[in-house]
């Protein structure tokens, strides 16, 4: 029932290499910002996310690159959420450049104690906060999926 | 047969985000580092394979973080070919510091002609230079595995 | 009589340091987009710019560091020209988060010609297209000093 | 009396941008690095450092691009204290490539104390500690410079 949450930049010129195109790494950089933008959106920013007692640290990133992103394009990043585990979320990510795509993605990330940096089930609260941006397709068909995160 | 190609770097200032850790992004700088050795152990270096027609790009990256690693420390890079398909190559790759394993991951390269970035088979002479680094444990076990890029 | 252009952006986890700052050589890349605004304000995008037959070459910078910038805040970034040479432009940059003023600073361009990158005098018509952003009260206090870049 | 500490890196491909050099920010961060082999040669490394008591802020950097570096390419890093104030160091930057100087620049840390961060007068230890990257030829040169930092 959920949708992805959208929000767009301008590639910038430190950011392309030799080939004339964004360099592999920075689109983690990019699903990064997507995600603080799901912070935002959930939880009124990152910052209202470590008061109200949880930070999230990421286990594990992929990337699939469609096609090379250019200097000054104006891109939209897409971030939605797959899975919501016990302790652990997965998001879905994907980067176009108007009706072209670029990148796709998955990252994952564990729910920790802000304080104390130990492995906390998600929160009701935070659960509930993240319930617009659940993929409905998605929600249940990583369970038996090769990553097996069962958080 | 092959072994993973080894090398080292220190952790900058520059790559430790808030958290006091390296940002995940730059972990796949890191990679890129270590395929830039294993070109040139194998080919005598970028340029050289340039010159000789091939170049690679970059379809599928994934990495599996294990631990944070710290400023200043000196990270041991480790590269491996795990599969060599018809225009596409898999490489594994860790990060270790001492004996404390921080990341996993592999990536996806597919060769193209240097000229025109048209996809190309891997030529022989390419796939014989790279012997030494082919996997012995790895080589089948990813035939039919999940990414299933059969190049 | 001309004025700074403004553009605002968001400042990215990934390039806050240890000390929850952004970190110094960022705000070179800060810089940078600040002149991609103008490339784009003054001759409607770089590329157009690298079509006309001009391209630029950073020679000079620097930054004084008043505060630093914070995750997730929203910056001002605003940049003039603070002198027009015969072949080359002094840039002055400020970076503003709200009315505390973060860091000030300048960069020298010098003008080359974007086939064979040979310094070139600056094009009437680039000089006109930049005048809107001529800083009045810059143009000719720099004329004898400590750069001594006459372009 | 004293001599520039050296160092050398390599450059990675993710640092060259599309005119095929490294982008004039990553300078900044090749500075640092050299700060941090200072500390290393200095103070046996940053974290020692502040364990004793002190940190460094950066308050001013300048960068003089003379000559593109290339990828793949060993560069030779040289740091050297130009002055020793009361709270403040001014280090002197040069990159070379073989005999190619590509860039030369100054940064202007203030020390402060490592717990509140409070500006500190430079410590004796920490004076005698540098004396041996003190260049002799700069040391009172700056003294009514253009920067007139007199900590």
């Amino acid at each position: 029932m959920g949708q992805p949450l959208r929000h767009s930049l301008r590639v910038r010129y430190a950011e392309c290499d030799i080939q004339g195109q964004v360099f592999n790494a920075h689109y983690l950089t990019y699903f990064d910002q997507s995600m603080t933008e799901l912070w935002r959106a959930a939880f009124g920013g990152y910052t209202k996310m470590l008061e109200r007692g949880i930070d999230l640290v990421v286990v594990h990133a992929e990337v699939d690159f469609h096609a090379g992103a250019r200097f000054d394009r104006e891109l939209t990043l897409e971030v939605g959420v797959a899975r919501l585990g016990r302790t652990s979320m997965i998001t879905r990510h994907r980067i176009v450049d108007g009706s072209t795509r670029l990148a796709t993605g998955e990252l994952c990330h564990v729910f920790v104690d802000s304080r104390n940096l130990a492995k906390i089930p998600i929160p009701r609260w935070a659960r509930e906060a993240l319930a617009p941006w659940v993929l409905a397709d998605c929600q249940g068909s990583r369970e038996g999926g090769s990553h097996g995160r069962q958080g």
